[in-house]
């Protein structure tokens, strides 16, 4: 952590944490292979240099702070409720014991469900968690009526059967009550959507889920995400990151999106277009209509500790390189594209993930 | 008018416009901040660069011609029937009274409605027109059966119910109306799909329709434009641009469908792609299989008069960017890159846009 | 055939042909342009220089070798069992008599038809024949139960009506088989989907099918490809190659795939695609996930047999472009560059269509 100059690293850690776990991972630091099952860690505004020497790798790292200056790394975690949401994920049952469990109480019906939520929240805020994760096949944000929620949440509680159908729209709906519960506390919303997990049966019987055959989908945004932009796209304590592995949408339905609506911000290219090609296509797509202050700027996204500095300086890196040609065309001056890239690899990331004032420093 | 050297504009006005307002911009030319209301202003062929001076802004712009030996310049309307043709808009009932009126006429059936139409198309003609204009949130076009159109005019005329489908089929079969229509009087016919209105209800209450929220969608050619295609694709007295904000649609669609059928031309980049690297992308993805006689050429869409200047300059900047990279990868010799720069800016859209012969000058 | 140093050259061939035609073409090499009716001709590893003199026109054709010291060319067929596959074909039941007269059986039931296709492509491998191609709308290869495609066919053959939807599910389903079969026979299995042929009725009744008008729509790989690559995606036996003309696929659906089913590789830019800016994004769309060894590498796919030597060149200079790029940008060294400028113009293509041990050496 010292030598990467990391300010802060974010776990992905499921609902149900107690988030001991992660309490012992942020006194011991530095050593995080180990992370929580699915745990996928996010670094914000870490810097990407190898510390030590004077020797910066990338022109975007501010220079001139020193480890020695730098205050204490904090590590904190991401709110996860994905299992909780799928009503047909096979595990989803044990996993509202969990819950119930971590929020020391009874599920019985959908509005201690909501309740439960709601709680698990405020533990992960307490612990100084700035922001919420999710990975949904769809982008779709359309919330049911609440005794329709409510009815389908009771049918799978009592393991009466959903529909497909109904599992579907009761995961959208959800995503509906976490923009809700959002604008509440203030947790940074992330969409990761698009992603067919697990394409080959075999693989996932053999090494288990999110080991790789996750393969992108056409994903629809403009219609998808219209109920919770509708509803919170302008309410000033909403911030929601829209991450995606379908490149078509970004000029199409992202860049548009994100140029209307306060509360969205395009996050960065994740995933299979976390390359240096798609890198630089999405700077080209996506800015000339959303601009810069629109995206989260780099935020990484990764289970390999000692990936994040070379994952950070290539992203300096590509950043760089649209500038220097906004530079080269005269579309910016060099001071604003040296500002930008302050912006992109450090402010931005800054601000799409406020920490909560009263937060503990280092959990 | 003069210091732009601009050799024509259109207006877009309703199909029920008397056009009085359009003649008075005419009178007054250099004036038109304050067009109609949902007017947006095209120009085909307006030169770019700020006159007076020799210094011309743009390698693409023609020179050694002066203001002074300019025609005079035109105005001329364009017959934008959108409201009339969706039967779900809430004001059609009202519309289509004014269509009435307009047309001095009685709209009591189908076939009365037609030939409303077909009236108004006529007057715009004679003012000079040279196109119609079809926002659409689909590109379909597919004909009805006469007697259904009629029957679900008639029900929507007696306000005694139509449903979503209903309606949505009613547009795609008068687009192919519209196109029909474009064979006798020679209108060219502007095709603009794919954009969700109103995205944010809220704001569409607060200031009203076509002040942004507009967002977008996957928009789909090859099969939505065949009815029109087979039917007029070949025709010679048929001009069909369509333009895009799906830039996906470019080389899989939109340049293939170009390349075949004579009728149809691509084009300028337009709304979220009127942006410099949209507009280079739109270049090198539509190029190479639809070759340059297939586009429109830049026609502007603004509603900004002053802007008008700047976007022919970009629009010619960028193309001259395209053709030296052609030159210099020995794709094209340099005069014929110097003759395509004057074909993109100037000829294409007046071949795109023909002027009936008998037009009167000035309107 | 001497003067490109054509090593391999493959027709296409029906599943029905008594390769009679294909042996006179092989026998007599050189005069191909009379090809049998739908034939198209593809080269693997052919070479684009002009042979005779010193003078390589590409940098990325291995030199050194001469006319003299190269193997006999070979004239080999292609498997494409189209127009039995798909139920709704105007021409399919006299196709089906076709087959059963080459397989020299009877086709009384969907058994009998699965065997005469299977005897069919054993003629093919005995003829020298490295490969089946395969033109669908969809890429679809979701199996049926066997009763299920045996009652569809049984009253296809009957004359008995089979809805669009049957047929469509009957073409999926015998793509599945087609790739069961090459997991037997060894045939790679190359899959052309997404172009919605005669997309004009009133040329296709002038001109007859396949002579243009055929154009793109969107095409789905994730779960269209699902049931074959669960299937078969790592048989050792089995390469499937996916050709596209929807670039929109390259980075979300086809890269990611072919980085992770060992059977699966790209096909190089194909029809609209095969042109210099649309192969250049293809490169830079799929290498960053798919990587190199994952692609066809260049395969021609003509109906003009002199346009060959052209269309390599171009292949070889664009490929040779991207690497260079990647050489500037220190990404690659430029021995690297060379070592795969050669895989991709010949070892690939080598290793995506490997040659039956047993295969006659010119048919």
């Amino acid at each position: 952590m010292d030598q990467f100059r990391i300010e802060t690293i974010a776990t992905t850690d499921p609902a149900w944490s107690d988030l001991a776990q992660h309490r012992a991972l942020a006194a011991q630091l530095g050593s995080l292979a180990d992370s929580t099952a699915g745990a996928v860690t996010r670094t914000g505004g870490a810097s990407a240099d190898g510390g030590g020497g004077g020797d910066v790798a990338s022109g975007a790292v501010p220079t001139g702070s020193t480890v020695a200056t730098l205050p204490a790394p904090r590590v904190v975690p991401t709110f996860r409720p994905d299992p909780l949401l799928h009503l047909d994920q096979p595990a989803w049952r044990t996993d509202i014991d969990r819950l119930a469990a971590a929020a020391d109480t009874q599920i019985g019906d959908y509005a201690a469900y909501l309740a439960a939520l709601r709680e698990r929240r405020r533990a992960f805020v307490a612990a100084g968690g700035s922001a919420t994760d999710h990975g949904h096949l769809s982008a779709d944000t359309t919330p049911l009526p609440d005794d329709v929620a409510a009815d389908v949440f009771a049918r799978a509680l009592a393991g009466a059967g959903v529909t497909a159908a109904e599992a579907a729209a009761f995961s959208g709906h959800m995503l509906f009550q976490m923009a809700a519960m959002s604008c509440e506390d203030g947790l940074t919303m992330q969409l990761h959507p698009g992603v067919l997990r697990n394409h080959d049966p075999e693989r996932l019987a053999m090494f288990g889920p999110d080991k790789g055959y996750d393969i992108p989908v056409v994903t629809e945004y403009t219609n998808a995400l219209r109920p919770v932009l509708e509803a919170f796209g302008h309410a000033e304590n909403f911030r929601l990151i829209a991450f995606t592995v379908d490149e078509d949408a970004f000029s199409r339905e992202l860049a548009p999106l994100a140029g209307v609506y306060p509360a969205l911000r395009l996050g960065a290219p994740w995933w299979f277009l976390d390359e240096p090609d798609a890198m630089r296509r999405f700077r080209e797509a996506a800015t000339g209509t959303a601009g810069f202050s629109n995206l989260s700027g780099f935020v990484d996204d990764t289970r390999a500790f000692c990936s994040i500095p070379a994952r950070h300086d290539l992203a300096r890196r590509i950043d760089a390189g649209y500038l220097a040609r906004l530079v080269v065309e005269h579309r910016l001056d060099l001071d604003e594209a040296v500002d930008t890239a302050s912006d992109l690899a450090y402010r931005l990331p800054k601000q799409a993930y406020p920490t909560p004032a009263d937060a503990p420093a280092g959990v």
